[in-house]
């Protein structure tokens, strides 16, 4: 600590204990525990001299963002340092003839479409968190969002970054051309959980902003109907702005708080937003209509007008705390699946809730097929934290075994190591850690999180699934 | 060879000096050397085997596709085995409703989209081999073609590829959805020019052909303008499905050659194909018209049939093989810069032709800023090769000078080792020798392409150039 000390002014160090509180825990809130230390380095200086203490004296540094992650991949270790950027927070550079934002890792989400506003442009990944999640923390969690569906997830819009190796060396990842030479580190860099390096500088895409918005939501009698829609409307080539989707508890739950002119009785909604010049907007919201009614959706709302639109898109916003306030606690599963298989498997997940004696209320981004179950639960009752991540790890594990992925846009973190064991297999795991060990061979950044050892799997059983072989006797039926 | 010839079928193997003919260079025709051997294996099993016996006896491999790659990135090595996978060329799956093809890394880029005309559907990356080179090599190559401004690159088409590893290990990276957990270790293997694994398949996106085509042709009699019309196209917001510029020697010599229609007074052409609804292609095509007249046009075609489109596009595509008809040889280059340096890139490009005394034709991706200058020579005059090779290499380093990279979409394979000096700091290069040391320890996968030794880099001197930092003198105008 007298090193850090040195390093460091004291007022980017803290030490005490009550400072430390809001350092145990991320966005995964059930897995809390005191870093040794937190150091909020200003500079890129500062950023090098914590990793050369860390280095000297062998102590692992978990870079931490707005610390609005919900996997865990910010949670601290009782002997470690938790390295937060969230003071690097200057917008370096507006370029709006290129289309290009350069600025430092602790920006803010929205604060970048905010700067570039004044130019008609915007950064297209929102998080749900936007308002409060980090560019780099969205960079290390490779985040996507309700508009990732047509513009892409964090990977797709950032085109280079400036990076600090746990041995203190500095990378220029990517650029502000389409093509780079060499391997695509800067890919791998986007959802590495903070494994490889601190990202200290972010370059990202710019786009205009679309000239005409339209959003339409949609009630149905049934959710496979509604499921359908989505393969439907996909399927007519039209790949709309977000397309989302909310099953009957998670809308009564959104109306009673938002009051966003949802209809109760619908077994399932869609909302569908729609971008593009004034005549697009024409044709697809003709295409959409059409194929939502011969779908058998039962009521369709459009809105062109912004209030209106803000209106439906509250609801859906606030699902989480409205979801928040009909139980005392709630698990957010992310997984994906694919379209086509949405039906059953919101099914599947009916019986697990009966077989687990939890409520389960449904969000998703049903363009990309990302699934966001929340699990109803009361973390005083005896047993029930315990039976609800059990749950929403056979979730998990049945979004593999339809062919889909333990994680959508959420990371993996801490929360889903077990689920890491499912979806892949010895070798690619192990390639995961050579290409971890490639860039932090002393394992000091962020070790435990995003890639599970061996041993791990191993004690967990043969539970690697590939699609169509089917090791859970419980899934055989899928 | 005794083992190689237990574990594959005579056919599968060419071992003769006149078989070996055909597999001494790829598509960069200047160097050339006799491989030791050559394997075509048809069954993944077989890549196995000559993996396994490569190991055992320390023999480096080299795959190769189809063999049209332009950097030399499927040079053999005389003592080396060149591990061809053409003959895994089979087309597992079109599965329309998703949108997706699984196919064999054999298969043409070409014949992807012909089995899924069926459906409407189309793979869109087209580089201009498109009718030879296999997908296998697209992936090795991160391949581009005219319609990756708006398409994207091989990366952003490619959803999986199941990989084997130097070690014989079978990796599956990626898959049909949209986001996968762990590191993205699908980004890594596209352009990795076969340094990484062998890839056995590879799922790719299909899309939707678009509705309505239209082709443009502009004429400009000043470069500086054609390039400021390109920038004032994306800056309205408009990404055309391609936006080519060709100068005046490229323009004659395509219009000697093709017939396409091409005003053979121009300083530069512009051809830019518009897609979409044929409402949207009326709208976009307005906007692009003002700007192009406004800019300076003095003739503007549209083509709205297929014939007259294909007769405007054919100039283009036939431009390479039409410069070969005015020059004994050309040595086509490949580097990317901001768009808005264009002019000042081609002002100096014309220096350096006057300082070595070779003709230049120009034709370019000018949309994403990617130049393929063509330099005009005679291999038998003594000294001409190598004055041409010198020339390339100002011409890659002006490109980084300015801000842009030593390659858009050919890759760096062997031609630009020495360019990637000048691109990549010690660190960065390092990092890549970590990364391929991860996947390949013992460095027998294509040895000696794609990224230089620090010894090669140090030997050249303090080539290294970053943004705004100018080491080399005769480049300090910039």
């Amino acid at each position: 600590m007298r090193a850090l000390k040195k390093a460091l002014p004291a007022s980017c160090l803290i030490t005490d204990g009550p400072g430390l509180r809001p350092y145990e825990c991320d966005g995964l809130t059930a897995i809390r525990e005191a870093p040794w230390l937190v150091a909020l380095p200003e500079t890129e200086a500062q950023v090098a001299a914590v990793l050369a203490v860390c280095r000297e004296h062998g102590v692992s540094v978990v870079p931490r963002g707005a610390g609005t992650g919900l996997s865990g991949g910010a949670r601290p270790h009782a002997d470690g340092v938790v390295l937060g950027l969230s003071r690097m927070n200057r917008i370096l550079e507006i370029d709006p003839a290129n289309g290009i934002a350069r600025v430092e890792p602790g920006v803010r989400n929205l604060a970048i479409s905010e700067a570039a506003a004044e130019f008609g442009l915007y950064y297209a990944p929102d998080p749900s968190s936007q308002i409060a999640c980090s560019i780099g923390g969205n960079v290390a969690e490779n985040s996507g969002g309700v508009h990732c569906l047509k513009y892409g997830l964090t990977v797709h819009n950032v085109l280079g970054a400036r990076v600090m190796l746990m041995n203190g060396e500095v990378l220029e990842l990517g650029g502000p051309l389409y093509d780079t030479p060499g391997l695509d580190l800067l890919a791998v860099l986007c959802g590495s959980e903070g494994m490889l390096g601190l990202v200290l500088e972010v370059t990202v895409a710019l786009l205009p902003k679309p000239p005409e918005v339209a959003v339409l939501l949609a009630a149905f009698a049934d959710v496979g109907a509604a499921g359908q829609a989505v393969a439907d409307i996909i399927g007519a080539g039209i790949i709309p702005a977000g397309m989302e989707m909310m099953d009957r508890l998670a809308v009564q739950a959104a109306e009673a708080f938002a009051k966003a002119g949802y209809p109760e009785d619908a077994a399932a909604i869609l909302l569908i937003e729609l971008d593009g010049s004034e005549t697009e907007l024409a044709r697809q919201g003709a295409v959409v209509e059409r194929l939502l009614s011969e779908g058998g959706a039962y009521q369709i709302d459009v809105a062109r007008d912004a209030d209106a639109q803000a209106r439906l898109w509250k609801g859906r916003k606030s699902a989480f705390p409205a979801v928040g306030r009909i139980a005392p606690d709630y698990y957010c599963m992310d997984g994906t699946i694919p379209r086509h298989r949405l039906a059953e498997v919101l099914t599947e997940i009916d019986s697990l809730s009966e077989e687990y004696g939890l409520q389960v209320a449904n969000v998703f981004h049903a363009g990309d097929g990302n699934l966001h179950p929340l699990i109803l639960f009361d973390a005083n009752k005896p047993g029930e934290l315990e039976r609800t991540e059990e749950m929403g790890g056979r979730i998990l594990e049945l979004c593999v075994a339809v062919g889909g992925t333990v994680t959508g846009e959420h990371g993996v973190g801490v929360e889903k190591l077990n689920q890491m064991c499912v979806q892949f297999n010895g070798a690619e795991l192990s390639q995961f850690f050579r290409l971890k060990s490639a860039w932090d061979p002393d394992e000091l950044l962020n070790p435990g999180k995003g890639i599970p050892t061996l041993t791990r799997c191993g004690e967990l059983g043969g539970m690697h699934v590939r699609h169509g072989e089917l090791p859970f006797p419980d899934l055989e039926r899928f």
